[in-house]
């Protein structure tokens, strides 16, 4: 039997399970990621605590719900008070690695009150998410100085103070000069060779990282920015799925029509609703998108291919995931957000090269999971002690090695915090009343909007949530029901952080012994 | 018209409601509270957030409730990343004194993380709770190095190394010493002259503290560790309500009954419920008890002579209120903790002494108030800045100064976590599942019990909860209602606090200011 020794936690941005091949249905081919999943387990039911990458990346990182880190938008700090994976490892005197993006935002509020210099060596971990930085590039602007892609780019003739804003994210229509920004030009390539794109860059870095560690074990964050916008892939990957088939254009009886939700019409007019309504759009970009798929499976292949020949597929645990999908047009919707399924639901492939996980090689998982399961899998795996005060996700070790756990968790549960967008405005509320909380179980997806009616979607009957039932009043009881869950979820989350479970059992009823008599005749 | 300078926050620990006789009904005479509630207002339904010193008291330091601080319990650190009076108080260059109680414990694990000394300076604030420390003492236990007060009574001839459990809570029997810890020996003055208890002490140096301020404007926190336990008071208060009126001993008919709620039920095996039980130990204990009011009361007397012969009463806004009320034998239960009325209900008394609060001066106010609400009126009566992102609370000012505020809160909540308790484990709970959320309206009070059937009273028909429906068929849809209320407070609890409402509102929308298009054409 082989241990555990090193860790890959690889996260895509902005991509959809339905265009993952091993999920079915696919219009995009990825054979990597198929051939990861022929190794490990592919959960088909993973679901993100939100539909956003800040949030949904800091319930990656913490273990925990939204409504529990309070990072409720990108760019709202994680506070300083939150534990990481970073974190856990670190009393196990183990590091998390960051190679790509993460963003995380420093608290700097509580740092300057605890008296802590922001760019000091104490502050780097507070600073960072926990994560000891590799080469950090958020992706969708110009890399900062945590990144070294910038120079990298210029040392390969890319000659510009913003190379990735002229290359990276330009391209050439003839001989004018575009931006990929605009969506108009997405069937063009980038300017930039495949070798020196984004993808590219980060996973050299990455295996080079690797290689270098030799015998030492390591734990690697490898965080690809793609195929998150702006929609522009290098060659060939940029005409690879120009002119084949794009896969189905969700619409929907409700779209934009009168009743629908509130909030669903309000964000129809955001900028890329507006585009993406249009299906000369979404048949222009869904090929880009696409392209950029096929060249993190690419990339993802040559992963795999480097750790085989180092022998560390045998002691790496791997995780392959989503920070959330995509609407890509369906709906009459772009980009994200909203918990619907296209954006809720994201591949989750997990290989256990542990011996007790081969029965599992290879086969699909339909149980629950969520992305706050990741931390807990790896701490787990490592044979690291849990922190079942905070952590509020669950080891997926005992579902990868054929154990039957007992109560499996029925429902999963994200957020949407939309203060940030323009839908309030639209909709006339203020920046603390633009909440949402999903409950999704088997049948039944039920959400509840801070001042709207809820929505309803009959899973069974209507699996891609085309009907609203959220003001149909033959569903009281079911939503009466959903709400009881979710009821349950808020008053459980976990909250008293700053004691340990065994402290607590400890002072149990122990004040006697510590001299304080209470109520004695 | 006479601006707030200064703010004097008085607390007493464990001082019932209806044992202040501006409140009506009590069985002690509190000349001096009532001629505080005379200059200012009587709030009639101030309710605390935790019926236990170190929950409530974090919610009073806070402005939030304690689901949002997560100090559920005594001992419990507050997180390093909550705020509290003193750190609002330092925003706008004041500082928040104390003198007595606090009942915080520092967030160790967090300082650690942090790299901060505990004993530092930088960590002075952390570790106090965000208050300046002129003399803490949390009672119940020796005095420690926080405190003057054991070197104080050995120069005053209380020869001994623990002065507080040699004297302060001893008794003479005869000539045998003997403890206050045994309720039986409630009838006996404490070894220390009424000018050397705990009481006298804090009052002095508060007093020595508030004259060595001369004309600098100052927050005092003036925390008595009376009239809690234990029950031994010194002469002549011991004696003053002996063999007098003790006012009425509540019994239900459900008391320990089988269809009395199991948690209130397990709550009876505590020493203090089997104790104050039997009519004799209330009887015997509950002079003391109430001796230990008046004698508060006439130190609070000393404070506002004080006071107002240095001319502070002019511009010092005064609160006067309890961290939570106490059984003393009501339904045969001792202590406190449950949700009950004689618990959470509590006295609060405000004095604003701006000219605009004349027309309110001496009147009783019947709306709901919280715990959560003093550091909001605090800092509204400063004049600086709030942080309604954070704080759940909300300022009295409009009230005092008789303005009619939109929209005021028609329910209040507070919590119980008893998990440290014995009846978890009576009732086999594990740590993490003893939760208990109570709303209260004006007609009904719900108490939600995680893993057990609520508790409801009809507070109308039922002033003194002595009928709990909460099994009732006929109030299912009461119940209903009230677990909305409840799902409505959990859904808006404030969990982004790391970003306040002007950065949400600035940064609306603005991504295309910041070069990130998304969605563009």
């Amino acid at each position: 039997m082989t241990a555990v020794r090193n860790v890959l936690f690889v996260m895509c941005d902005q991509l959809r399970r339905d265009f993952v091949s091993c999920y079915g249905g696919s219009p995009v081919e990825t054979p990597n990621i198929d051939r990861l999943a022929a190794r490990g387990v592919r959960f088909d039911n993973a679901f993100v605590q939100a539909g956003v990458c800040g949030p949904a990346r800091m319930s990656f990182y913490t273990g925990r719900y939204v409504n529990s880190h309070g990072a409720t938008w990108n760019r709202v700090p994680l506070s300083a008070s939150e534990w990481t994976l970073g974190d856990y490892l670190r009393v196990a005197g183990r590091t998390a690695a960051l190679a790509g993006k993460s963003h995380v935002l420093p608290d700097r509020q509580a740092l300057t009150r605890f008296g802590i210099e922001l760019e000091s060596e104490r502050a780097a971990m507070l600073r960072e998410g926990g994560f000891f930085v590799v080469d950090r590039f958020d992706g969708h602007t110009p890399p900062g100085p945590e990144s070294g892609y910038a120079d990298w780019l210029r040392t390969r003739g890319y000659d510009s103070a913003d190379p990735w804003s002229d290359f990276v994210i330009s391209a050439l229509d003839g001989h004018r000069v575009v931006s990929g920004w605009n969506m108009r030009n997405a069937h063009l390539p980038s300017r930039v060779e495949e070798a020196h794109s984004e993808t590219a860059y980060m996973t050299d870095l990455a295996l080079d990282w690797i290689r270098a560690q030799a015998s030492t074990p390591w734990v690697l964050h490898l965080s690809y920015v793609k195929p998150h916008w702006p929609y522009l892939a290098p060659a060939p990957f940029h005409k690879l799925y120009r002119r084949k088939a794009i896969g189905p254009i969700l619409r929907g009886p409700q779209d934009g029509t009168a009743d629908e939700h509130p909030v669903v019409r309000a964000y129809r007019e955001h900028d890329e609703c507006v585009s993406f309504a249009r299906e000369d759009v979404v048949r222009h970009v869904r090929p880009a998108y696409m392209g950029l798929i096929a060249q993190v499976d690419y990339h993802l292949g040559r992963v795999l291919d480097a750790l085989e020949s180092m022998g560390r597929l045998r002691d790496t645990l791997i995780v392959f995931t989503s920070d959330h999908g995509e609407f890509s047009g369906d709906r009459g919707l772009g980009e994200k957000e909203l918990l619907y399924d296209e954006i809720v639901r994201v591949p989750l492939i997990v290989m256990d090269p542990d011996a007790r996980a081969d029965a599992t090689r290879g086969k699909a998982d339909a149980r629950f999971v969520e992305g706050i399961d990741v931390v807990p899998t790896i701490i787990e795996a490592l044979e690291i002690p849990g922190s079942p005060h905070r952590v509020e996700g669950r080891s997926l070790l005992p579902l990868l090695r054929g154990e039957v756990p007992t109560q499996w968790r029925e429902a999963v549960f994200s957020e949407l915090d939309y203060s940030f967008r323009r839908a309030r405005r639209v909709l006339g509320h203020g920046v603390r009343d633009c909440r949402a909380v999903m409950v999704r179980t088997g049948e039944w997806k039920y959400i509840h909007w801070e001042g709207f009616r809820p929505q309803l979607f009959d899973l069974a009957a209507d699996p891609h949530e085309q009907i609203d039932l959220g003001a149909d009043p033959r569903f009281e009881t079911i939503r009466m029901g959903m709400r009881e869950w979710l009821f349950d979820w808020l008053a459980t989350s976990k909250r008293r952080t700053t004691v340990d479970d065994a402290l607590v059992e400890a002072r149990t009823d122990a004040h006697r012994a510590h001299g304080v008599h209470i109520g004695i005749w």
